[in-house]
């Protein structure tokens, strides 16, 4: 087999997923562990990477390099935050060398910093993981390293970025994938149901209109039940359609772009193709990128910068 | 005492409220019950009326006119909505008189429709319950009988209800009140500190703007911890700004008004005194006034409509 030249772990809340590369960058192994940060005893993130990912990924000993919120003060050691904004000679150059301890046997390990934004209200926003995901996704489209590009990486706390030249310029958090959890799961709106019902998605999209009002907007997934005969069932698929639709509709607003600036979804198959749904419904320009290869190519661009190689 | 001539009843979800009126509409005794419909077995309202509601209020085999979520399939009996444009002649003439069982002695007893309005995007709206308070408040301030007023009904599902001359032409719910508990029971925003902070409360009254892009907003309530170091505890107060000035801001314009048509704020008395802050913080002229008076004022005009008294 191709010998492993580092570990890339993706390091966050709920998951670690980790990728063993070759010296090109190319994935020799992958795995996914259920190690997010929330779930670790403090402390142990080091000695959990030898005893179980390491070997797990025939990557005893190799250089390994990090990102997410294992750089957080929940994870293994704190990359402080970079202020936007940030290329990713910035990030290279800020790379966290987590201290090696007695039981330690990393070697060269190396924590990627999040980045901090100006946010809205000055209320300042935050990232770790996505601005890895982001460099990589630069770093495996080179046409997109000059001019201005809005990137979306849709999730529980979607992120929406600008990209300036290469650098990460100003970026805004919306917590769609969380209200989308939370009144699925616990609000009048609750349903068990799959959201699979394709038909009720469209409608959810029409719903949404601008965007504004969503506390109004919302109602609408109660009222069509109790008022227009439609199944209980299809109301996530229909609330999906509506929070999505209105967070495309007036996110970039608040970023300073048009309604209608076209937008480049990076992240997981699914979701981007819900958000293409949304942005096409209403004649914005989407193309849709995996977010897996962008956080390799990212992770290696980081160790490859990192070590100057 | 002064004799009971009707027993007045908002009859919702959660609670029973209930009064004893003298027969000029003076409340004589009044008192809660933790009877709301969804506490009730099916086919038990008119025995638990009976049984408790009356003897507590001395208003043993008088009328009785009930308003609320008691006409719903969950409630005694279903009063089928009426359609927007509604007025309190019309309430009074689609009153429902509950079947008389074996076991229950209430003699003379009325049911409130509910409303339904076109709401948005063509999804319906509901109410059951506020028409009544609203027809209340224009018995009490016979001023408002002519023009056109904009009339908020704040709470877990909040009505905004339009009045034209006298009469309910249209209406949107905003599910605001349903929001926030959600959200600092089940989120990333979650605690269970007290909403008493004035100045965090202000604070997320900046951060609503004009209600654009909310779950882009309801990061700030993370991210001003995380990021900027508020403390935890004030989140609840922030969150409770936050979606208040959200939707005093967006909601006038999906009834096609002006985002500074002045607002009559009529409910609980705390919550009223919030959406006032909210509405002047942007300059909006705002009057509050008393649900429960409005409750009262609106039963006993429904029973002597109902009844040709």
């Amino acid at each position: 087999m191709t010998a492993a030249a580092v570990l890339a772990c993706d390091w966050g809340t709920t998951n670690l997923r980790a990728w063993t590369l070759d010296a090109s960058g190319r994935v020799v192994a992958s795995r996914d562990f259920a190690l997010g940060v929330s779930r670790l005893q403090p402390g142990e993130a080091a000695a959990r990477l030898e005893s179980e990912v390491r070997p797990a990924l025939d990557a005893v000993g190799t250089p390994a390099v990090l990102c997410g919120m294992i750089g957080s003060n929940l994870g293994w050691c704190v990359a402080p935050y970079l202020d936007c904004p940030v290329g990713l000679d910035d990030l290279a150059g800020a790379l966290v060398a987590p201290p090696v301890t007695a039981g330690d046997a990393s070697g060269w390990a190396r924590i990627a910093p999040g980045v901090r934004g100006d946010g809205l209200a000055g209320a300042g926003d935050v990232m770790r993981g996505e601005e890895t995901q982001l460099f990589g996704w630069l770093a495996l489209n080179p046409d997109r390293a000059r001019g201005r590009h809005l990137v979306c990486h849709p999730g529980t706390h979607a992120k929406w970025m600008v990209v300036e030249d290469g650098r990460l310029t100003r970026f805004v958090t919306a917590m769609t994938g969380e209200l989308f959890a939370v009144l699925r799961k616990h609000s009048v709106l609750k349903s068990d149901a799959p959201a699979d019902d394709a038909e009720a998605f469209s409608e959810g999209l029409v719903a949404a209109g601008d965007g504004a009002a969503l506390a109004a907007r919302l109602f609408t997934a109660r009222a069509r039940v109790v008022g227009r005969g439609k199944p209980a069932e299809s109301t996530p698929s229909y609330l999906s359609g509506l929070l999505i639709g209105a967070e495309t509709a007036s996110v970039p607003r608040l970023l300073g772009l048009a309604p209608d600036t076209p937008v480049a979804v990076l992240g997981d198959a699914g979701l981007c193709a819900l958000y293409r749904q949304a942005l096409e419904h209403r004649g914005v320009a989407c193309e849709t990128f995996d977010g897996e290869a962008a956080a390799v190519a990212g992770l290696f661009a980081l160790y490859r910068k990192g070590t100057g190689q």
